[in-house]
């Protein structure tokens, strides 16, 4: 992670980006501080948006501004038209199939999904159209993905070397289903075959291979997401997937099928159409953004990088304030993780937000604080990192005007397998 | 977190200590990759304790050694008889009704609770004596909470301010239940009311409120488990105790009631009997230990703190031996967290593991590795921190001998409200 130079420089200016979120707060004192039982039932009895406030769900609650989420979606799918490629979003993000279900209908031609118990939930719920993005090596999991490929005919798995190969293809066969299958070719030493003569070696067997139809490659660069500053991201960018854009092309002439190339996230997402042969996204933060992604500069130099807006937030109660120029809060490791940048107190450009603690959040004050806390107050906050934040959770809450509209289950939750 | 000098020198020691753990080693080519259903459904047909290998779990799977487990609290249930004072283990490590059943059976008095839904869960579990060691806030929480006390008679809770002391006694009279409390004493600047003058004044509104009944107090000192080295650990928590056991002492005097005074952890369960008046310890991270608490020392000087046997693990998978110098493995922070000390790994004390990106582990090897390994192999891991990871997952496998004995619930993951 290459942002530390930069982070402290930019903290005030990502919150002050992120602080029409802020825009209507009224906070009740006391909070009431509702649980997802009492808003459920409240939304049964009144269907027609007007809520609860989500300053009264009971804390830490992970809440999504459903206005922005939206947004967040339809200007990556504007985007991509712009570009002439399409998305196929990352579900490791929100392991949600309300989100997921927005995502297709907006246009995106499928999902990505990291691991097979995370494909399996989705499934489960009706999500078709789904890839895996990283293999299945043991017996058990080989044979739960020919069952999800059973019933679910769109799904697609990627495949790293020969042996997992012709696992595959064994399997297929006994469970009596053709399964389509995309190479991982390696950006980088991750995870992957590597590009060139070997991934085309696997590329051939895999085509030829009883049970199996090849679809394409996949080439995600993770360690590009978060270069700071967007013309050193693009140059690094397209220099790391040459070597696959050269295999891609290989592939195409030795006539093998290319129809999916597909990579690249939130960070790269106004470079992916440059590589050529390339023909969709895996994007997945740009739904909720972090302090992580805002943190790593704009196109035109900007330090914030809002081409999304900060959707995702953690409404956290303070438990105490009565030691001078510190406060504490009810959000701790267990709801906020230990990723960096840490969390974005909005409205609070001068706070330094600890989640060391497992059960406590520590706020401490280079400038301010902006207000007074009082113990059962609440605080909004910018989540470090997307992803593993909405893992901690069983539900996110989806707000529209500062108001509760519906209730939106973290399918996936825990699904690591 | 001051350990990061004696890290280095002590991954190596740590991790030879902890090797008994691999003694059984029989790792099956292919591992299976067995899911909790499989487990499950394989227990009922094979109750007597024949079970699957934990190599052929699906993968990354948190295992708990139970000859080590319940060594641990014998370990600790006999230490604290020596010393004079009672056990009352926090429940935030382990979040399951099994294991603090076990911790009840073994003579624990009680068990704590961070926060009121891990209480609710584990009492709807038929756990009771449970004590939590933070205030409730929110009207709905005081209303839970008075609940809680209707249905569990012994549920404790702990109030750090005069307006909520005044609010439970409301809601205490208002639920038609006496409710007991206790004094959140703050030890350092995180939590509870200050010692001395402060604590005094909460103690006797407490103790006159009608609808509660003062206990005692609580004096956590979170700050002082990690610190290296047993004579310094120890100066330090006796020194920051002082002027709460001259509250004890004063709240004594003035007739309140100090039937509880209870705070400590596992890295000052040795010394927490040197504080006059103390009743009883908070212990948690014993019945599994981790990396972090395995760094601290022992009393003798030894720099590895082995007083409890390291049983929590996380098996994973080797899912990429491409690239030289590094594997690739299906655990990372979302089945580790980004605490440090970072995973170690059994059998590999040469080794370094980064579990920074989400999904993957990455392992670079400073010497080794002693063994090749291939792709779809196992490795079993120490864990970073119990607490955050054990509420990662849905289920711990409790192991015997390498083999699955029980399946057991983590009964509160994700009650982090």
């Amino acid at each position: 992670m290459a942002m530390s130079t930069s982070r402290a420089a930019s903290r005030r200016t990502i919150l002050s980006a992120a602080a029409g979120l802020a825009a209507h707060v009224w906070v009740p004192r006391p909070a009431k501080g509702y649980t997802t039982a009492d808003v459920a039932s409240r939304l049964v009895q009144a269907p027609s948006g007007v809520g609860l406030s989500k300053w009264d769900l009971d804390t830490p609650a992970l809440c999504v501004d459903l206005d922005r989420l939206e947004q967040n979606i339809a200007t990556m799918q504007a985007a991509a038209r712009r570009f002439g490629i399409a998305t196929r979003p990352h579900a490791k993000t929100h392991r949600s199939a309300d989100i997921a279900r927005m995502q297709l209908a907006a246009g995106a031609i499928g999902l990505c999904c990291a691991k097979l118990s995370e494909a399996e939930a989705l499934a489960a719920q009706g999500i078709d159209r789904l890839c895996m993005t990283t293999g299945n090596l043991s017996p058990t999991k080989i044979r739960r993905a020919m069952q999800l490929r059973k019933t679910s005919p769109t799904f697609i798995q990627a495949v790293d070397n020969e042996r997992n190969a012709r696992d595959l293809s064994d399997a297929a066969k006994e469970a009596g289903v053709t399964a389509d299958v995309v190479l991982d070719v390696a950006v980088g030493t991750r995870s992957g075959v590597p590009p060139g003569e070997a991934a085309l070696r696997l590329a051939t067997l895999v085509d030829g291979l009883p049970g199996l139809t090849l679809r394409g490659l996949l080439s995600y660069d993770g360690g590009a997401q978060h270069i700071v500053g967007f013309e050193t991201r693009k140059a690094r960018t397209l220099a790391n997937i040459e070597a696959n854009a050269a295999t891609c092309a290989a592939m195409k002439k030795a006539g093998l099928n290319t129809e999916i190339f597909s990579g690249g996230g939130t960070g790269t997402y106004n470079m992916q159409h440059l590589v050529p042969g390339f023909t969709d996204m895996q994007v997945g933060s740009y739904v909720f953004m972090d302090m992580q992604y805002l943190a790593i500069g704009r196109q035109d130099g900007h330090p914030v990088f809002d081409d999304f807006a900060s959707s995702l937030t953690v409404v956290a109660t303070v438990v105490n304030n009565r030691f001078p120029g510190r406060l504490t809060t009810d959000a701790g490791a267990k709801a906020l993780t230990l990723n960096v940048p840490r969390a974005g107190v909005i409205g609070e450009p001068g706070a330094d937000y600890s989640a060391s603690s497992d059960e406590f959040g520590v706020i401490t004050f280079k400038e301010g604080p902006a207000k007074t806390y009082a113990m059962g107050d609440r605080l909004e906050l910018i989540v470090p990192h997307c992803d593993p934040v909405v893992n901690l959770y069983d539900v996110i809450y989806g707000i529209r005007k500062d108001r509760v509209e519906r209730v939106i289950p973290v399918t996936a939750r825990g699904k690591s397998q």
